[in-house]
């Protein structure tokens, strides 16, 4: 059955775009036999992580093409950032309801942009047709992993930089929103080009006890570091870094936004005491924001007080 | 964004159904932290590949989720088996339109059937709401790959086993061809149950200059030996191992679905003449259909006269 012809042509565009772009990752063999052959650096653990995004669930179908291929693999990056791994290859399985060359050359320059910066090398993929997804994996080489399951009771939680910034962007992506220029700036920025923390991980490499990317919100993220460390968490949340955006769009929810809203690839990851000093001797754009502890669960305070989010929950397009 | 609840739940039903499946494949950390880990065998190259079947385009929508399963992974394994590498590990990224109990069981129960029985462990996926559709990335380990590259002039041109069978089998699967039992038998195992030939390749290594599995039709993929390879192919279709069910549902058209049709994963691959005894010794159930020639394209000939191919192009639901 396999792709019609027109397919098996978008296949040829990205291997022939793609064949000189193997930087040195032990790629053996690239795009265009049954397998990719790699080799693999020697005494690592490989790091390896899918990701599918759907037109209408993970971005607006209509889209520019280069901002989805930009944020496909950005965020499939910073799972390898969060693992604290260093990208080696990636494949592609690109799904699309017709061949548009216009569409195909703008989403081929997001996926090379992002794959230079990154030094990462496309090794496979698969073009079908069908409602338009993208499935990217990609697989990186690590020495010290940070795991989800390493947190201690007492360890500090950590978030990096400012939280709620890409969820703020929806209402101004899809135009619900009236923005001004530079709101629409930060917005696209935000949700196109996720930050994966790379940098951030490897400092903290030997400090951090656990650590993950928030995708899915932070509180739902900690929770997974809760549930693999078999502890729980007490936040303060007037120490949560607010992102400018989500405050300017709606300061009386920008905390809610911060807390719940997800899509902004910031580190959430736990240092213990004993570690404290040397991760602020880094100087690094982190915020400490509670502590794990004992049982589960996460109980939040603002300022002292209880705090419960509203329905916030997932967006979707 | 990320998936709603139900879609979380499903990712847990994968990650509890599979956690013990790691046959020593090297898996330090299986499904549910930001990324798997993994311990790849030493001295050997990675083969990996991605394959992305499309309800509708690769498989009828309707089709029992356990076949679906089967043949979503089989498809993939023989990518690894055409390359001559042992299975490894693979993830499963699946897009569903919807949350339902009676499929998935059914689906993970041909994920974990078809995993056990090739010795493969599921290391990670996602699991996202849109059109069904499975894309699934093998790896496995090779020390003496299979490429497409190796062909040399004069080497003979070899496939395994019959050809036909899966494109025979989809007016029966469709309900279009009023088929008898033992028919629609042979059509389900053609199509849902495709055989990895990874003993044969194994036999073979060594001998063989350059294979690969026939997923688009003999034509079409023995068209990438001589592209890869920069040669032609001179074909006696009179001894091509032509399926017993093309012939029995149309055998005016059965040659042409044998060297047209896909979806067989049969091998296909040449030998060059110093090894065509020591081949002949292995008594495998291998057919030669040709040679390797200077120059470029498939000449075909059937009982010394020319050969044209009809309008067979692919099917799709």
């Amino acid at each position: 059955m396999a792709g019609p012809g027109e397919f098996e042509l978008i296949r040829e565009y990205f291997a022939s775009r793609f064949q000189a772009n193997a930087p040195g990752a032990g790629v053996e063999l690239g795009i265009g036999d049954d397998c990719a052959l790699l080799t693999p650096p020697a005494g690592k653990f490989l790091a390896t992580s899918v990701d599918t995004l759907v037109a209408g669930v993970h971005f607006p179908a209509q889209a520019d093409p280069y901002r989805i291929a930009s944020r496909a693999l950005r965020v499939n990056l910073s799972d390898l950032a969060a693992m604290n791994a260093t990208p080696l290859w990636f494949t592609l399985a690109l799904t699309l309801p017709e061949s548009n060359a216009e569409w195909l050359e703008g989403f081929a320059r997001g996926i090379a942009d992002t794959a230079h910066l990154f030094d990462i090398a496309l090794v496979g993929g698969d073009t079908t047709k069908g409602p338009l997804s993208i499935t990217i994996q990609v697989t990186g080489a690590s020495e010290q992993p940070l795991r989800r399951d390493g947190a201690g009771a007492g360890d500090s939680v950590f978030v990096s930089n400012t939280l709620g910034a890409a969820s703020a962007a929806l209402p101004i992506l899809l135009g619900e929103y009236r923005a001004g220029e530079a709101q629409k700036q930060q917005a696209e920025e935000a949700f196109y080009f996720p930050q994966p923390q790379f940098e951030l991980v490897q400092k903290l490499a030997g400090y951090a006890s656990a650590g993950l990317d928030i995708s899915d919100g932070l509180l739902a993220d900690l929770g997974h570091i809760c549930n693999a460390s078999h502890l729980g968490a007490q936040l303060e949340l007037e120490k949560v870094p607010v992102a400018e955006l989500a405050r300017s769009v709606n300061p009386a929810t920008a905390l809610e936004t911060a807390v719940t809203g997800g899509d902004d690839y910031q580190l959430c990851f736990t240092v213990p005491e004993r570690h404290l000093d040397a991760v602020a001797q880094l100087d690094l754009p982190v915020t400490a924001i509670g502590r794990m502890s004992a049982g589960s669960g996460i109980q939040c305070r603002f300022n002292g007080a209880p705090w419960q989010a509203g329905h916030a929950g997932y967006r979707h397009f």
